[in-house]
Formats: C-alpha cells, sequence, structure tokens
C-alpha cells in the first residue's frame, strides 16, 4: 500500500497582481502551502485562499518566506538563525489568524524559495525554523526537503516530518535540487517527472543528475501551481498515481 | 472602590530604528498594545516585546495599523471594511504566533493611530475590526476610544470591550480628540492631564475644549511610552491615581 | 488641422508580477507614463520600459504615485503637500535615473491614480506636484485631468500642460470623472468610448452623466494597457482618430 | 602636501525614525553619503539633508544600499550584476531629483553596507554598479574601499575614483576590512583610530590584524555619524589632522 501526499504553493498573488491558478489546482492536491505576506501574498489573498482550501477539506500549510517580494523570495540572504525564527513565527502566526477566523486548523509549515534551500543545508537555520514551527504547537508537521536538515531538526525534537520530493525538478548526488541557475534543472516531459516520483514513492530511489541512485523518502511530491500546464500537469500526475496504485492523501492520516 | 487600566504602545522599534522606552514604562502599566510590523515594529521587537511584558505580567495586546511605516499608521488611508478586517487578522495573527511560542495569551486588540480614528466613527469600519478580533478569539477585549463607534460595535456582538481615554489630550464636545493638527490637542502640564482623567475615572465626566460638560467612561488610561518626560509622567500618574484611591489593575480582573 | 496625443500607463509589472502588454501598446501611443516604483514598477521593470519606448521614439513621462503597492496607489491616503511633493521628486529623480542611462531625455510628468484625483481637486496638493515638476526641469510637461487643479497649478507657474481626457470614462458635471466605485463609471462600448473622444477633441465638449454639455480641452486621451481588449482598443481609437481627420502626435511638438 | 577628504553617511532617518546627528556632523565633513530610501531614509529626510548640505557646501553623493530597511542593507543577499546596476540606477537618480530642485550637483556615489562590501570583493558586481553611475553622469565621482574591486572597475572605465579608508575599523592583509561579527573589528580607541589613518595618509600604510605592513590609498575618510561620541570624534580626527599637516578638502578639487 502506497500513499503519498501531494502540494502546492499557493496564495501567492498580491493587490492587483494575480499569479497561480489556485481555485482549479485545489481541485487535485491534498495539501496548500499558503504564502503569508513577505515573498508574496497579502492579508485578502490570504484569507481567500484559506477559505478555499478548507471548502474543498484540503490540508491547509503556512509557506513563510523571505522579506524580499521584488525577488519572490528566491534570493539567498544572510540572515541569522534568531531572525530565520522571528520571521517563521511571525508568518505562521500571521497566517493561522485566518486559519483560526475561518473555522480551520493548520495542518503543516513549509519554508519557500531561498528559506526553504538554506534551511535544507544550513543546521543551525534549520533548527531555528524548527523551534519556531514547535514552539507555536508542538502538532504542527513540518514540510522539508527530503533528507535535508530542516528533516533532521524536526525528528530530533520530536516533530511530526514530511519528506518532499520534486516531481519536475532534477537531483545532484548529495541529494539537493539541481539549481535553477543550471542546465538540466528542470525536467519538461510530464512521463519523465512522473515516472521519477513513482519510483521515488514505490522504490524509495531516484536516479540524479550524476547518473548514479540515490536513497529518498517520498512523503509529499510538490507540484506547481503557475505556468500553461499547470493544471494540465496536476490531472497527469493525478491519474498516474492511481493507475501505479498509490494513494492520495495528506501525510499522517 | 475606583480602578483603572493604565495602557501604553510598544515595541514600536524596526530593525535598526529605536523607539520608545519600553522596559522602563512596562513598570507602571498594567497592559501593553504592541505594534504588529505594519506601522511599526518587526518580528524581532515583538518577540522581545512580548517576552519583556510576560515577565512582567503585563496584559498584552496586538496593536494593528495600516501599512504606512512611513507615515507611522497616522496618515488617514481610504481603505474598505473588507481590507480593515483583513489587516486586522494579519496583524493579530502574526502578535499571536509570538504570544503562542513565548507561553503566553492574548488579552486585547487595540488598533493604532489612523486605524483607531476611523473606526472611532465609521461604523463600518468599526464592525469589521470587531469582528476580525472576535473571529480570532471571541474572549479577546476589544479596546477603543471611549464611547466611539468601535466599542459600540463590540458590545453588539458581545465582545467585551474597553473604553479608552487620554490624560493628555484635549476632548472635543462629539467625545472625539482634538486632531494632532490643532493647537490645544495636547495637554502638557502634568497635573492638569491627571486631573483630567482622575476626574473621568471618579465622576465619568470630561470637560470639553469648547467648555461643556461629557459623560465619558474611562477604564483604561492611555500614556506614552516615548518622549523626554514619558518615564516621568508614567510615575507622575501612577503616584497620582493611587493617592486618588484608585486601584490600577488589568481590565475585566 | 485637429491633433491629439494618446498616453497609456505602463511599467506596472513589480518583480516576479506581470501586468499588461507594454511592448503591443507602444505601438499605438505617442506617450507612456512609466510607473516610478512606489504604486507599481520596480527599477528592473523601468530600465525595460524606458528603453522599449526610447526605440519606439514614445515621448517618456514619470507617472509618480502613492506609496501603496497593495492597493496599486488607488486608495485615497491623506497626505501632506510637503510629502506630495517629496514623493515626486524621489519618484521622477528615480524614473530619470534611467532616462538619462538610457540616452533618452525625459518629456512629462503625470500623477498616477488617487494622487492623480486628489491633485485634481486639492489646490494645495496641485501646487506642490507641479512645484517637484517645475524645480527638476521647468521644460517638462505636466500632464493633469482636463480642467483640473492641477493643469491650473502648472498654467500659473508658466509650464507647460496638458489637458488629459478619458475615452472610456464617464464625467460628472463638475468635470470630474466618475468614480470607479459607481455605476456608469465605465464605458464599454468601443464606438461610444471612441465617439465620446473625438467629439472632445474636435468640438471640445462632452456630454456629462446627468445630461449637460461641459466644455472640456483634449490635448490627450489615456488608454488603457491592461485587460483582454487592451490592444484591440488600441489598435481602434487608432483608426477612428485617423479616420475622423485627427493626428496622433506628442504633445506641443 | 597632504590632503584627504573627510566623508560619513546620512540621510539614514526614515518617517518617525531619527538616525544619527547629521547637522553637527555637517560641520566637520567635506563630503556626505546620503541615503536614498531603500536600506534607510525617505523623500523628505533626503529632501532636508541635500539642503543643509547645500548650505555647507559639502560635496553631496548618493548612497545605495540593497532593499532591506529591516536589515539596514547589512544583511549580504545573493543578487545578480543587473539587479545591482538597477538598484543603482534608481537610487542615485531618485537622490539627483532632490540635487537638482535644490540646485546642487551630485558629487559622488558610494554604495551602503552589504552591496559596498559585495562590490569591493565581486568583480562583476563592481562593474554593474561603475556602469550605473558612469552611464548617469561621466564625471560623478565613485567611491570604494581602498585597491577594491569596485575601485578597479571604475579605473577601467577611466571614472574618477576615490579610495576610502576607515578610521576605526581594523583591516585583514587582503586589504578588506574585518567583519563587525568578528571580535576586533572595531578601534575604540580615538588615539589608535586617528594615528591608523593618519599613517595611512602619510606613508600609504597600514598594519593590518596579522600584524604586517599593506599599502593603502587613503583618499577619503569615512566617519560615522550616530553613536554618543560621533560629534566628539569628528571634532577630534578633523584637530587631529590638521594638527598633522594634513588639509581636509573635497576630493579631486
Amino acid at each position: 500500500m502506497f500513499t503519498v501526499d501531494l502540494n502546492c504553493d499557493m496564495g501567492e498573488s498580491f493587490g492587483s497582481y494575480i499569479i497561480g491558478r489556485d481555485e482549479e489546482i485545489l481541485n487535485y492536491i491534498t495539501s496548500a502551502n499558503i504564502a503569508c505576506g513577505f515573498h508574496a501574498g497579502d492579508p485578502s489573498t490570504m484569507r481567500k485562499t484559506v477559505k478555499m482550501a478548507l471548502e474543498k477539506n484540503i490540508g491547509i500549510g503556512a509557506h513563510p518566506g523571505l522579506q524580499d517580494l521584488a525577488g519572490f523570495g528566491r534570493r539567498m540572504m544572510d540572515i541569522s538563525p534568531q531572525e530565520a525564527y522571528d520571521m517563521a513565527v511571525y508568518q505562521i502566526g500571521a497566517l493561522s489568524g485566518f486559519v483560526l477566523s475561518e473555522g480551520g486548523k493548520l495542518q503543516h509549515v513549509k519554508p519557500h524559495g531561498a528559506l526553504y534551500n538554506m534551511a535544507a543545508v544550513n543546521q543551525l537555520l534549520a533548527e531555528a525554523i524548527a523551534e519556531a514551527v514547535y514552539k507555536i504547537d508542538p502538532e504542527l508537521i513540518l514540510y522539508g526537503l527530503a533528507g535535508s536538515e530542516l528533516v533532521k531538526a524536526g525528528e530530533r525534537i520530536g516533530m511530526k516530518t514530511v519528506n518532499e520530493v520534486f516531481s519536475d525538478r532534477t537531483y545532484q548526488s548529495d541529494g539537493t535540487l539541481t539549481s535553477r541557475s543550471e542546465l538540466n534543472a528542470l525536467i519538461k516531459d510530464h512521463e519523465l517527472a512522473v515516472n521519477q516520483v513513482i519510483r521515488m514513492v514505490k522504490e524509495g530511489k531516484v536516479t540524479c543528475l550524476q547518473g548514479t541512485d540515490l536513497k529518498i523518502k517520498a512523503e509529499s511530491i510538490c507540484i506547481h501551481g503557475d505556468g500553461e500546464n499547470a493544471v494540465d500537469f496536476a490531472k497527469y500526475i493525478t491519474t498516474a498515481l492511481l493507475d501505479a496504485g498509490i494513494t492520495i492523501k495528506k501525510p499522517k492520516e
């Protein structure tokens, strides 16, 4: 019996600026990572996105990022562990305000972009973020790159963690994602992308760019909500996972 | 038996920019209104201020404002009730993150500056803010200008409310504060300022600038935390209230 | 011999957020109002937009707005004339940086959104903005709503001014635009819209919503660069103006 | 005949937040680096600071920084050369707006904080910033850390450059400043600090923390405008330089 969670970043619109086909994508995923106003998102977008996700019984996650709207939170910044802790608490709290006022319950936290990548390899940042999540609510699930420092930091303090994998990204031999600035970072062929995740879920293995097999734990698959093919791919991967005998459901259920 | 709450805005520093003598003022007040990052404050300042307030057993309040750091939230903005609701939920949530992670409990919410003044006279904005507070936690106390639309909106939905008065501001015949842009807006003489609040607490009356007496309910007194004389005035008003037989304590205790 | 300038707001993208079909619209207009980073736009977008406009020999204008990215500069704010002056100088200067470094020359300044509307009716704000433009360069052309306080303020200090009209907006009997929050604010029928501007250009008259004719001076027509029909309407109005014997060219040439 | 320029960062206040004793410090320096609104400063502060500096005939410089008000522009960010170019043009332009409208002339550009430090060692960022300055006005003087990549980039395109030294910072054997996060980064003793700069100016040498002498070109000395002793130190270093026979004047005069 194989199961996997399907998650997507959303709520990334800001004021008059619209990004993402959130309403449609919500029909395919089981968990939503909602931007919290630092790298994307604004209070009104957060409220609407939380409401939509609750109506469809999707697991709601806070998706805190660096305070860099101009760079969409993707530019690495030299922040201290204390600053990472503080920005995580702030953003998780802000999203929790909407979850509470809409009558729901927060399921998880997944850092965004550069914060996610830094927390994957920097132990001190990883511990700071894990502690922030834990101190707000020890029942919250911490999402991180499969096998990353962030997942390890969560495990050390006894948190529920989710190892996340990417269908459309290639992996390096150390288990990190190939940087978006490199060629071959993205897997554009849908069939190849889906075969990669099916193997990760069923065999716990992925072939890295250097050609060797890595062990990888795939508890949740991240798909994208923007781009022309986002909805088509969401349908495609859903069908393919079901066909492969994999049940799609929220983590830790 | 007369009692009154003494509150002060704090946590208004931002990054390298320091405002207010919060640590000293916390020795005199019973409730703290902590800025939430929109008009002032940042995540690190919020954490430190919440921690200090909890250590001194001060009632903690969220102090949401307009998203106008350059204007310190004092410039009126033409926002919709929905926008007021959303920005209140966001900021109360963010502060709650720190209150939760520091092991405390949020006591109250008091809007800041232009948001406070607009909510005092605009029924729709007042109702939106009251609803935001209520939906996050119906036990939260809503602070508003004594007799204002905000207090009335809170009462209508059955919330605990606190009528706030100002020691150092003069009143207009309609019960609003004289605008800071007017002469005679401020009462600079400490004795006059304190006599005004003692009368408000004991007799429920204040003499407005136009010369007539108004009925006023004084459940909490706002004092200021910045300025050279802030700490001196905090000491002075504390002694004067005690000498007048007024007990200073948190509201609704 | 009738002539008119055709202008459009552009450069409104921000980071990863894309708004407007600037490249296509630039084929139809004679003057471009480029956002300066306060209500929309960012440094990279400004550089690219200035470059594109110069390549097509379009008159370049700075389009300063309120510092309210979340509200796209459309929410009225209670700013002082000094603040209006300062934010205008800052933003005009910033755009001038790109115009200079790309080897061009700034043609005009047109305030955006709420700043435009406030400057249309508030004499002190109008004078502050006109002075800001004049002190940076007395040769700059000031765009304002036809007959507005802003145009009058520019005329009083001897500036070149342009009276701007809107093809797709209805007018009130006092010459102001019907607020977007009202029904009937927009003229959605292309033929009606174009007939309105042709009459404004050729007869100097417009029929207001209340049914009477107003005198109006139409030196530039504002068209929109976002929305599905933006490019179609740009083509349509261009053809219709030419067919009506009206030459489209930059102002004051 | 020895000469040196004395410069100070200023105009770093933001809205209600006040930093620096600019008015007093302006009595001692010959060049002012004025913050441009990204890491510090706001339009009103920029106008006032430019005006004060012009009244005292101080050379005016733009002081562009990273868009990180919360971190005062001191946190390294992973920006591209193109982004560095764009943010430099924007900020230099914005400050130029005030210099023009106050009837002055911009003298120089000096990047701030993390942008300064990154441009000292990263050739591509250095070239991007030098190009931004040059394209706005080839007569502008580019300030950079003595011997840095930024100064070299300016020299390669034929710009006037100024090698800057620090009185109160210690040097590493590669000519970079000891990071503020290290012990021994600061020289707190006034006499030691001043002796270090006098030797740099007269002998072109500085003893680095590792004990060896480095060659260093000292064309301008940076002093600080905030902190309790800022004004006292400004007086002290001025007297000491004059006593040592060093003339204090603007660069390239």
